[in-house]
């Protein structure tokens, strides 16, 4: 049984919380969170000690630490459970800043420690499959890869200050998900963005519809379609061409119920969002650090934070001098 | 070329009007219709004689009749062409009792006359695709076959009267796609049936909602859906069960338009009716009859008229004792 | 905190094990089985005693009974549950003969106590969205439905003499959620069935294969479409058709991925069985017993389980018969 | 009645001269083809004279002609119909050249003659739905368009010598359709290629795989998808995203039958290529010609063709340069 430090109590916490609760090999050990009403709501849920950052990391029964608190406090957290022996889950990103992440992972290497990083949609079976039978060479060499991402609504302009802005934030499991599947590095990176949805994100200097084009030494090129707003729920598609054929992983709609009348044939929207979407892939993910834990290879390194984070900044370059970015 | 004689300007015979004229080998010669503004608008169309029917049955130019007329009038032109020795296209039914039926192809057959009934779903492109796959045993032995089949809205009861009833009128195409897909005779009919959309309906004496179960010596299993009033266009499907898996053969949409939103996805719905669903089995059909008038072998002669008539009473005794009926 | 004993450490014990794990209200306090390996894997992962039939009725911690064992001992279980005092969960069917059924829900009643019948289907939350459009009229009154349940392989026919026969085994499901969709009680009852699958079965004395027409008071039609083999995993669809249009739940299939190629475009199949098909199906029932320990009024009581059985006793009698049952 | 002169019996030829003998009000009044077996053949089926280029613009009973004749005669057989005062329909593209096309416009402009460009897409029913919808506001303002366009198998190399490149030949489509549905003209255009499917197609000088991505005014970004050969049909489908939703137009199968088994549920191809998917927009534009010769107004004027020609060589002068280009 590994004793869970769980650090941050909000959305994506409780989602790990109940993981760590319903896996035989993991408990919530203990919960750490300045919002107190929030801790001690999971404490009695989970039957969990509250602790501070200092005791947690000092509490030598504390196996592994879960850190779904504030981007901003990520780093620390890292670094400290590394320094203590702790293996690490952290919830994407490492940081917002490259440097940072560098250097966070110097340490984590130095104290050879396991840094898991919460990319989901590495962990989601649909998408899985997918990637297997591109593996499996199904639809031969890859040509065009076209990853559609489309938050169901937009975040209030205040977020997009504090998020590192669209591309650090929410394109950032795209760029993730085209160096997962491409299964190779991009040579050149292009982005076109534009504020469509909400001018007061165009006024905090961020963009909530894009598009971006990478392209790979084989020639294959990659697209990812975001907005910020679908208006129809969590948009979550990938297509890729290969010399074979075509391999799509559609959405998964919120039920399966269809509706015939004089207006049509109204299906399901695609699940809501990440929470729903991806509520079995946080479970897959849990269960693979378990495995990590007992010695398994992660499929989610620190490095791969890092190298989204860098394909995120280049974008953003690219964006705001409006030219292509080698890489 | 074959010159037509086209009996009925109704909503068929235009259907059958064009795809004569489409056809490079055939051409609508007459026009025969005790309606005088629909004759004088096709003849002017089609550059077509008016005749009456003696006039076309005694005419040596005309090759062959396309019977479009009321139903009651079918019996009595499909005669008089096999004793003129014209190839015959007959809408569905023949007629509506079996009696006369038999009467008639006794004549047919003494006059070695082409006898074409018009049964339209088996030129259907999609539903051959289907009977070819059974007929290659793609799912094996067949062991079931459901039939769904809703008329978009309901006639007016005055209709009904007059039709024969839902059996003798709209379940006789289903009856005969039993006997087609199934490729054997039924050994024993059970019919369902209520009056639930019109009471009008059933006041003429008719039902118009029913669900039929044919048995086959084989231990299959057929079952038959009917409804006078879907509510949203018109629900044709089938789906065949066998010892390797299933067989379906869904609707056919309005168009391709899928639309977004926060009401759900809503897509289009099947295609209205007969005339927009079978347009292309129409065509088929034609394009079918123009091959037997130059020597093929009829895929549907008016023996499976007579067949599916047979079924429609045997349905209606079936209804009416509420037993099942031994064929 | 609710204690439970759980009964039975099979392929279902397993499933509900794990639910009771995972909810933060209840947890596994024992488990009871002969199978003296299987009981101890599950005494170990849930950390749970291990304890003998007698032991858990005696002791006052467990607060409720989890009956997953084998059908015949569901019975006794049952009311030496409702003699201790335990809130009952118990998978159907509660019994094969529908005498012994009515004697022990006399004893629940008299004990006043909680039985919950595992109709696993009422839970899905697909069928649960459709049947709320049903409730809330939005395709009006119903006039047909269509239950089509295809178990994905058929059992050996050793299960066939032991299982009460596929009436009694599978359909008793099906029958149940007839009787919870139309909210209303059937009056007819007509069975067609026969052996195509497997001549063992059919020296068994049992069907594989098997067509059900219900009808009710308001002229409604359900059908109910059984094969014990689909070949193509679990087949479980619902069609409504009702005054305003149509209401249907489709298969949910393994994953959203279609590939394209030279063979056609191929999607997954639909979830392969019960246990992934209704995995969140059993998670709500579990949660929903919960609720019913809690005070809430059970969607699945003992009563459901006595109607269902009577009409899978009805239709076996059609069948042999080849009469309609009037209810 | 309009008579026809039908340049070219190719393949697209035959579609259109079918079309033409369909409509009531056309006939083919003749058939212009260097090729005497091909023109022979039509002419019987038809009985259509033949006539030489010189006899049939000569010819005062030819109301209009038809061009389906190689691309390098389009521009000389426009002008002179121009100057014979015939009404032209003419298959995409007007020419290659650019001047050449800008200078034969001006002839027409200046004989007033009506030049109706064959953008066959304009003409489908499927996206004229989506498009009535977008002018409808159906999703609000357009934020963003996807324009997948691959065809089932590449040309032979030979063929992209002289078709003037995939952007001019193939795309030039796509190009029109953005123009058509945005309703607006892009003011960028940035296109990303490579040749992975056939090294001869390479080594002529062309790509075979592309991504062209559009920005306009407004914000809104277009993003055409290329390949020359998908190897599962003709993938045409259209995704448009809006303030309100998402609109999509999908591929069109070859038949709705769809099989299950073990090896998964396998549904048909989308249609094989153009002449199979756009069918029906052929025989739509050709109705639509005939109601432009009576005097309504085009919906594929000249000017569509030189803008979508424009398009592509901006597009071929940004993948040479590797630079965005301002329009």
């Amino acid at each position: 049984m590994f004793n869970i430090a769980l650090f941050g109590v909000g959305r994506i916490g409780r989602i790990h919380g109940q993981n760590i609760h319903d896996h035989t090999q993991t408990n919530v050990y203990s919960v750490i969170d300045p919002y107190i009403e929030g801790r001690e709501e999971l404490s009695e849920k989970y039957d969990a000690k509250i602790q501070t950052t200092e005791e947690a990391m000092a509490d030598p029964n504390v196996h592994a630490v879960c850190i779904c608190s504030a981007t901003d406090t990520h780093v620390n957290l890292i670094e400290l459970a590394a320094q203590h022996g702790k293996a690490i889950f952290c919830e994407k990103p490492i940081d917002l800043d490259l440097t940072k992440v560098r250097d966070c992972l110097k340490i984590v290497e130095k104290n050879k420690s396991i840094l898991f990083i919460g990319f989901n949609r590495r962990y989601d079976a649909h998408f899985n499959e997918l990637k297997a039978r591109l593996n499996d060479k199904a639809i031969g060499q890859i040509e065009s890869l076209i990853i559609t991402s489309r938050d169901p609504a937009a975040p209030p302009a205040e977020y997009a200050k504090t998020s590192g802005g669209m591309y650090r934030d929410m394109t950032i499991h795209d760029f993730d998900m085209v160096r997962y599947l491409m299964n190779a590095e991009p040579t050149s990176i292009k982005a076109y963005g534009s504020c469509m949805i909400d001018p007061e994100i165009g006024k905090a200097g961020d963009i909530d519809t894009s598009v971006i084009v990478l392209t790979f030494e084989s020639g294959a090129i990659a697209t990812i379609n975001n907005s910020r707003r679908s208006g129809y729920g969590y948009d979550q598609r990938i297509e890729v061409h290969g010399s074979n054929g075509m391999l799509s992983a559609g959405n998964i709609t919120e039920n399966s119920v269809k509706q015939f009348g004089n207006q049509g044939a109204v299906e399901a929207n695609p699940e809501y969002f990440f929470l729903q979407r991806y509520a079995g892939a946080y479970k897959n993910e849990w269960n693979h650090f378990v495995e990590v834990l007992g010695g398994a290879e992660s499929l989610s390194p620190g490095i791969d934070g890092e190298r989204a984070l860098a394909l995120a900044d280049a974008a953003l370059a690219s964006l705001t001098t409006n030219k292509t970015v080698t890489l």
